[in-house]
C-alpha cells in the first residue's frame, strides 16, 4: 500500500480520483486537501462516498502531504507549479493534473494561461504523462503533467497516421466536444444547466488553451511543425469527449488504416480500436479508462476521419493520472481501472 | 467460480447484470441468451462491454442454461414462468427479476399483468428477494422473485415506521419519480428522447402495476391491510428513482425518526441513512446498489416525510439480483457490488 | 401601446417579459434595468432578442423608471419592496414578479425571507395576481403581488376542492417538481449542468419559502386555516413544473370531480382541464401561459389525486404578470399570450 | 384566408407545422391526414395544440386534399412523389418537406433513397426551397422542395465563401451536430432517450443522404462540382443544429469576411451574422425560423472556420415550409413566423 494525497480534492477531477483510488486496492488515500472546505468530512460534500472515503479535507499543507508516497494535483492552473517543487525534494512523487508542466516552452505556456511560470526549471523534467506515447518515460518518472482532455482525445486518434506520415500535415482539424464537467466544479453563470442543456454551440474558436498542447504533441510525433485548427464545443451532457479528426491523406493507404490503428494500439490496455464501420459513442466509455476509436475515409476521397471517444474525467483526467501512477510504482497498469462504462 | 446463465440479455437488466457479473470474481457468464440476436457477439450489442464479456447470444434452451448453476432471467414478464419449473428440476437456482413470482396470489397477479399465470404452484415456493426482509429465506431459496424498482425504493422507505407501528396505515402516499430506463429497451415512440427529455410527467396514476407488490409487501410488514396510493412520474434521466412517502404520525414518535432508521438499517450493507437534514439526491446512487434515505417531519406537522433515491438498474434491479445470488450461494453479500456511484 | 419597465432584465423572468412584451402589439419596451450590465445592449447579453428588443441597459432610476405606465420587478426579494412606492406615487403601475409583496402579514414575511421589511404599509394594497381568483381586484390594482411558480401549480390544482369543501384541509399533500430555472440566473454550483443534470432531488423539505404563501392563498379559499406538507424537488430540465397534490375525500363527490374541474375553469383563458384519463406532462406548457389539470381518485379509494402542470417562467412568472398587465390596462387578456407551447 | 392541409400531420415537421399555421392569420388548417390516426382529434394527440387546432385526422385522400390551395407533405420519404401530380393538376401548391424533389438527378436519388422515384418528370420542375438563393422562382413555384435540416445549416454557412470564390473547394469539411428530433418521431430503439441521452456520437460518416443534396447546392453556387465530407452527429437535446464549417482560404480575404457575411444577408429576414467574436448557440434559435452564423479565421491560419445554428424543425424544415408559402402566396414573408426562440 501506498500513501496518496490529492490536492484539491472538491473539483470533479478530485472527486474522480477519490472514487478510483477509494476501490484501487494498493493506495490508502491519506490527504485531501481543500482550502474552503477545511475541516468538512469529505463524504459530507460527496455523499456519494459515503462509506468508501473516511477522512476529512485539511489545508494545503507541504508537511503532511510530504508524507503521501505521491501527491496528485487536482487544482487550478498555476497551483501545482508552486508547491511541486518541496514535495519531490523530499523524494515524493507528484502528479499533475493541471495544465502547469504540460508545455515545453515556458513563454508559450505563459501566452496561453496568463501568468508568468513560478517554476520553469521543473518543466523539462516533467513527464507528459500520456502512456501511449511516453511509457517508458513514465516508468522512472518523479513529475507527470498529465495531458489535457481534449488533448488526450485528438492525440490518440491522430497518432497512427501521424507516425507513420500518411497524412499533409499542415491542415490538420480537430472538431471536439465535450460534456459540460470539463469546464469544473465552480460557481458561474455559463456553466448553470438552465444554460448549457437542451443546447449546442462552439466556443472559444479563435483559440483554446489545449492547442498549443495538441499542437505541441503532434509535431514531437511528426518530427515538424504541424498546422491544427481545433474547435471545442460544449455538448448538454455531464460526461464524455468525442473528436472528428479530418486530414488529407498523402500516398494511397486509405484500404490499410483499419489494419495501421489496430496494431498501433494492440497492446494497449485501454485504446479501443472499433471493427470497421462502428462509430464510437460517449456513452460506451462513460466511467471508464478507455478510448474507443474509429478510422474511416468517406466516400472514396483522399479525406480521413478519426472518430475518438473518452471520458474526460477518466482517460482525460483522473483515470490517466492513475494509470501514470500504477506505471510509476509498478502496479499493474490497469489497477483500479478495470471498471466498465456505466451503460445506459 | 459458479456458472451463470442470462435469459433475455439484450435489455437494460440483462446488460446492467453483465456489467455486474462480468467484475464480480466468483462467477462466469456461460450462457447468455436472445432470441432476436442469436450468434451476435454480445460486445457487438454493447461496445461498452468488449474486452469484458467474450460470449456470443444464444437462443434460449433448457438444455445449456441447465449447465449453469444459476440462470437470471431478465426477460419481459410471462417468459420466467414459462421455463423456471425445468430449470429448478435440474438443480439450477433462478432468479428472476421480472414480475411472474413477485405477487403471491394468482389471480391478482393475472389481473393486472393481463395474463394466466402459467406457473401458480411455484409462486408459493419463491423466496421474494428483498434481503432487508428475507435476508434468512433467501440464502436457502432456489427461487427469487426480485422486487421490482418502484417497490424497492417505497419498501425500503415506509418499512421502518410501519414495523414499529409508528404511522396510520390506510391512506399511505408513495410519490414516485424514475429514470426512463426503467421503460426498458423496446422501440416505443413514448419513450423516445424527443418525447421525454425536458418533460415531467406522472403516469398510470390510477394503478400501476407496482402497485399490489407494495401493497403486499408493506401489508405483510403491517400485519394488517394498508391502503395505498402510488403515483409514478417519469423523469428525464436514464437512471434512478427518488420515492416521497408521506404519512401520518401516530403518537409522538417524531424525534426519534432519525434513530429508528439508523438502528433498522445499521447492519444492511447498502442502505444508508443519511444524517438528519441532508436530502438524498439520485446522483450518489447511481450506478451504485446503494439505497439512500432521509425522514423527516416538517413544520412541526404530523407527517412523515420520507426520502428515498436507488438506482432503479442496480438495487431496483441487477444489482439486487447479484445481492440475493451472493445470498444464495453463500459469497459475500457484498461481492462484485461494491462500485461508488458514478458522480457527476 | 404604453410604456412598460422592467427592472432586473437579465434574470430569466426578466428575459421571458422580454420574449412576451417583444411581440405583445399594444407595449414599448422602455426602460430595462440592470446594475451590472449598465450600457450593454439587451440583445448583445441575449442573442435570441436580436431583432426584436432594441433598447440598452440603463441603471435602475426612478425618474427614468417613471416614464413608463408600467414597471415590472423581476429582482431578487427585497428590491421591490424599496422602490414600489416612489413609483406608485407617480402614477405608475406596479407589477411585482418577487416575493415582496405576496405575504399578507410582514412578520411572517420577515420570517421567510429573512430580512424586515421596508414598506409594510403597502403589503395590504398589494393585490395577490393570480388572475383565477382575484380578476376583479387586479384590473382595478395598480400593484400586483404576482404569485409564485410553486403557488400558481398547487393553487389552481387545489382550488376546486377546498372552494367547494370536499376534501379534509388539515393533511394536503402538494408533491411538486421543477425545472432548474426556477432557481434563476446566479453563478451557483448548486445548478450547475453537473450537479443537476441526469439527477432527482427533493429540496427544502423541512420548509420552502413557498409555503406560507401557498397556504394563505388556500387558507383564503378554505375560510379556515389548513394544514399543508409541500415538498419540492428539482428535475433535471429547464423549464416546467408539475405539481402532485394529495387529499383525502370527505363526502362522496368522486364521481363528479371531472365535472367540477371543467366548471371551475370553463371561462379561464389559461386553465385546461384535461379529459379524464389524460396525464398533463410539462411539455405541453412549455413557453406558453397554460395551466393543464387533471383530477383522480385512483383504485376506488377516498384519497383524491391532482395533477397540474405549468411553465414556471410563462404561467409562473412572466405570462401571468403579463397577464395581469392586460387586465389591468383593459388589453384582451390573452393578448401576448397566444403561443402555443413548443413540442417537441 | 387561404386553406392549407396536411399530409402526415403526426410527426414533427408535421406538428411543428401546426403550431406555425395555427397563429399564421392567413391560413385556415383544413385537412390534417394520417392513416394511423384517422378519426382522432389532433388535440388529442398533441395536447399542446388545446384551443388552437379544432380538426381531427383524416385518411390521406386526394378528393379532401384537392380542396386546399396549399398541401404540405410532412410525409416519410417517397409518399410525396406519388401524390404530388395529382393536386398539382388540381392547381393545388405543393410544399415538399420529405426529400422527394430535392435531388435533380433520378440516378442519384435512388442510390440514396433506396427507390426508383415514381415521379422523376415533377423533379425538374420542383423548386428547390431555399429561398436566400431561389427566392424569385419560389415566387413563381408549384411545387417546393424544402431543403433538407442539414443541407439548410451547411449551404447557408457556406455559401459566401463559395459565390466569392474564397476557398478551395475539393476538401470542404462540414462536422454538423444535431439533436434527436430530426431522426423523427417513429418507434426505435436508436433513439430512446436511454440511448441517446447524456451521450455523443457521430453517425453515417461513411455517406449521409443529406451528402448529395448539400453537394448540389454548393456544386450549383460554385459553377462546379465540389468535395465534401460530411459528418454528422447526434446531440443528446431535442431541438437544433450546428454546423462547424472548415475549407481552405485562397487568396488574401481573412480580413473581409465579417463584412462579406454581413452584406450577403442584410436584406435576409432569417438570417442573422453575429458580431464578430460571438459563437451561436442553438438555444437562440430554439423555436425560431432564424439562422445564426458567425465566421472566423483561428490563429492567423489559411483555414476559416463558419459556425452556422438553426432549429431544425422550424428554418431547418417547417419553417422554412411556412417562409416558401409566404412567398407563393404573397404574404410578408416573415407571417407567421416572427416567434422568438425560447431561452432559456
Amino acid at each position: 500500500m501506498i500513501r496518496a494525497g490529492i490536492v484539491g480534492g472538491t473539483g470533479y477531477t478530485g472527486v474522480e480520483l477519490l472514487r478510483i483510488l477509494a476501490l484501487h486496492g494498493q493506495v490508502e488515500v491519506a490527504v485531501v486537501t481543500s482550502r474552503s472546505d477545511d475541516g468538512t468530512r469529505v463524504d459530507a460534500l460527496y455523499p456519494s462516498l459515503r462509506g468508501s472515503i473516511n477522512v476529512s479535507f485539511t489545508k494545503p499543507d507541504v508537511e503532511s502531504l510530504a508524507t503521501c508516497d505521491v501527491v496528485f494535483f487536482a487544482t487550478p492552473n498555476g497551483t501545482a507549479m508552486l508547491m511541486a517543487e518541496q514535495l519531490l525534494v523530499r523524494n515524493v512523487k507528484v502528479i499533475d493534473l493541471s495544465a502547469d508542466f504540460r508545455i515545453k516552452d515556458a513563454n508559450e505556456w505563459s501566452k496561453w494561461y496568463g501568468m508568468k511560470h513560478a517554476c520553469p526549471d521543473l518543466i523539462s523534467e516533467a513527464v507528459y504523462g500520456l502512456p501511449e506515447i511516453n511509457r517508458a518515460q513514465i516508468v522512472d518518472a518523479t513529475l507527470i503533467a498529465c495531458p489535457g482532455c481534449y488533448p488526450t482525445a485528438v492525440q490518440l486518434g491522430f497518432l497512427p497516421l501521424i507516425e507513420q506520415g500518411l497524412i499533409e500535415t499542415n491542415h490538420l482539424i480537430a472538431d471536439v466536444k465535450s460534456g459540460v464537467s470539463g469546464a469544473g466544479r465552480k460557481a458561474s453563470v455559463a456553466t448553470l444547466m438552465s444554460e448549457t442543456g437542451e443546447s449546442f454551440k462552439a466556443y472559444a474558436a479563435t483559440g483554446h488553451r489545449h492547442l498549443p498542447e495538441i499542437a505541441q504533441g503532434l509535431s514531437l510525433a511528426a518530427g515538424k511543425q504541424v498546422g491544427l485548427t481545433f474547435v471545442p464545443h460544449l455538448v448538454p451532457m455531464i460526461r464524455g469527449i468525442q473528436a472528428t479528426l479530418y486530414a488529407q491523406l498523402e500516398g494511397d493507404a486509405a484500404t490499410q488504416l483499419q489494419t495501421l490503428y489496430e496494431q498501433r494500439y494492440t497492446h494497449e490496455p485501454f485504446v479501443d480500436v472499433l471493427p470497421a464501420g462502428v462509430h464510437p459513442d460517449t456513452r460506451n466509455v462513460r466511467g471508464s479508462n478507455n478510448c474507443q476509436i474509429s478510422v474511416l475515409v468517406p466516400q472514396e476521397s483522399d479525406t480521413v476521419v478519426v472518430l475518438s471517444v473518452i471520458d474526460n474525467l477518466v482517460k482525460g483526467a483522473a483515470g490517466q493520472a492513475v494509470q501514470n501512477m500504477n506505471l510509476m510504482f509498478a502496479f499493474d497498469e490497469k489497477q483500479g481501472l478495470e471498471t466498465i462504462a456505466l451503460y445506459p
